[in-house]
């Protein structure tokens, strides 16, 4: 049976892991130190660092497939795997799209997908032009290694604009600024496409940040207009086809009083697709699995009329009561919250686990997923 | 976050990890080697033997709960890791009634359930006298050890019963007989208590058989009488009480043209019970879990109106095609299957893995699960 690497040892590794296991394939996993959330699970771990070629190509060898949980391996590593005749998925010339914003933004925009403007930004000049140009709504973003609201700014004033920029240009951070978009929600598209070709669309969520981190999904998204559901899944499906990705791709979008613009690509499973291992015929972590190693891709057909999603985010302080307490609390009171736990210790604002609610009911799903959430975190009832 | 000491190392054992893993709690198995089907797959694997004291004891050092994917542990060991102050779930006081099917018999009828006549045969005069008191219809079992159709017989004149009986006797089998069911079906009624008492009931199973081993199981059961439904799943949460049982509880039954008798006992996840796995909101494998560490238990409600689970059982010879280009095939025509593999090689009639199906046509769901697992068995559509 297939041999996948996964490369990166966070909870996405973690969550691939179980569904490898069902799925009767071998699954491999670089870690940073043994008690990373996926290396306490994995039966096989390898000690490395994903910056490090030897250990890259090391935990490749003799693998089917490698593929990532996060988009921070460099590219010019991947290629260099790639040529020396292994499979790796999803493969640089599309990941380099997650990895370089700038370059997705361009990339995007060639390919006629809706994006905020955006210019790169190198300078105080480069800043005061593109404030200007955009009335002052500026969202600064790091062209690279940005996630969960980290590498994002919003500066409020032209002075602030600049000081900023001039400053992180200084310590030699790649920049580029997109308008700040007016959104009234946020979305995501996610599908998954395989080598063959073959892509599957689950359907459209909506997400709700908190301080930049996805906090809750609810899946369908409420409300959302069956003609704009589906060009949401348009966008996906073409992206995903134009740019090659393999496996999951998840399509963060804005969504305005009129439109929908693309936010953010993600080349792998996704906090927003988490719903789907308590609400869908086939998880995304199967789907994944499924696509790098190139087998016919799972029904995405919901199981609930709605499923929603809710991190369990460390909060501002770590409750005395232990979490096997929380956890048993919330089980009693909520026999339907299925609770998944990464083996995280407690920081402020980690992500540690999240729980699933499915129901026919969208306001009890919320309202079960939230308390329940909101126990895990904080030993108390909202 | 709770240790789960698991000993057994088959599909069993191996599926719990992966419910394990997602509840965050730290897994570790008792496996006879590294090439095990659970072994494969745990981070934690100690190798040794489970009738090995000093191996038990190894393994449940510091283990929240000590569980088991087989009956085979000896009782007497059992008792000793409690005495030394080991969480051992179920408890031996329990777990005897599935190791030693005379005890249970005589256990059933005190409670009052219904089995089918029964006695303990020692010898030639014991056989003739069971005989004639059935009128033939004899099925003669192995009090202890007994699994998928090893240690049950079925002889069919009084003459071979009685060499029978002589032979086994003379290598130190015990023995009992009953009398042979005319069941129209089997059933099973799964049910979880966990120590606290809490008790859960899973809708009750049709399961059909080959050569004395699981091949299907259909949930509901089609067309079982709403009351006979209900007594079949009273029967189990009474034994599950009376017995003490912690953790899973499959009682398989026999329907007859008008009455349900009690079968077997297993206690521990079953393969019945599989069906959950992509059918149900808690599957059998975290429920299993959630009860053996005295957490609260899951909702038992179905996801779909039908889930059809087809075991993939080695057929009379392995065909060329490779297993990874048979599960491919699969997935290829019936997106909706769930595949599940053990990461086993090759034997005639063994349990390699399972399909599961959820759908809400009965007739669609096994049609599906059929052709698949065939599929998968032989390489070639039915």
């Amino acid at each position: 049976m297939p041999v996948v690497a996964v490369i990166g040892d966070g909870q996405l590794a973690r969550m691939m892991q179980t569904a490898a296991i069902e799925l009767g394939l071998a699954p491999r996993v670089l870690a940073a130190d043994d008690n990373a959330s996926a290396a306490q699970v994995f039966g096989d771990v390898r000690i490395g660092d994903y910056r490090d070629l030897a250990d890259l190509q090391a935990i490749a060898e003799g693998a089917d497939a490698v593929t990532f949980d996060h988009e921070h391996v460099p590219n010019e590593y991947a290629h260099m795997l790639i040529d020396a005749g292994i499979n790796v998925e999803p493969r640089p010339h599309a990941l380099l799209y997650a990895q370089d914003k700038l370059e997705q933004r361009a990339r995007l925009t060639e390919l006629g997908a809706p994006v905020p403007p955006f210019s790169p930004i190198a300078s105080a000049k480069d800043a005061s032009d593109f404030f200007e140009r955009v009335g002052g709504r500026v969202c600064l973003k790091s062209r690279r290694g940005g996630y969960d609201g980290h590498g994002v700014w919003f500066p409020d004033s032209l002075e602030a604009f600049t000081e900023l920029v001039e400053k992180l240009v200084g310590e030699g951070v790649e920049l580029y600024a997109e308008e700040k978009v007016p959104f009234v929600r946020e979305l995501s598209a996610m599908v998954a496409r395989n080598r063959s070709g073959e892509v599957k669309a689950w359907p459209v969520v909506e997400s709700r940040q908190a301080d930049g981190v996805c906090r809750v999904a609810i899946s369908p998204a409420p409300g959302l207009d069956a003609e704009r559901a589906a060009a949401c899944q348009g966008f996906a499906v073409k992206i995903a086809e134009a740019l090659d990705v393999t496996g999951v791709l998840a399509v963060e979008l804005f969504e305005t009083a009129d439109a929908v613009l693309v936010n953010e690509l993600a080349m792998r499973p996704h906090n927003t697709g988490h719903w789907t291992q308590d609400g869908c015929v086939t998880s995304q972590f199967e789907q994944h699995l499924r696509a790098v190693i190139d087998w016919p891709l799972g029904s995405t057909e919901p199981t609930a009329p709605y499923t929603v999603m809710v991190n369990t985010l460390g909060g501002d302080s770590d409750p005395a009561v232990p979490m096997r307490e929380r956890v048993a609390a919330v089980m009693k009171k909520y026999p339907e919250a299925k609770v998944h736990l990464y083996g995280k210790g407690y920081r402020p604002g980690r992500k540690m686990g999240h729980v699933n609610v499915a129901d026919e009911s969208l306001e009890r799903a919320l309202d079960v997923a939230e308390d329940a959430a909101h126990y895990i975190i904080n030993a108390q009832w909202r």
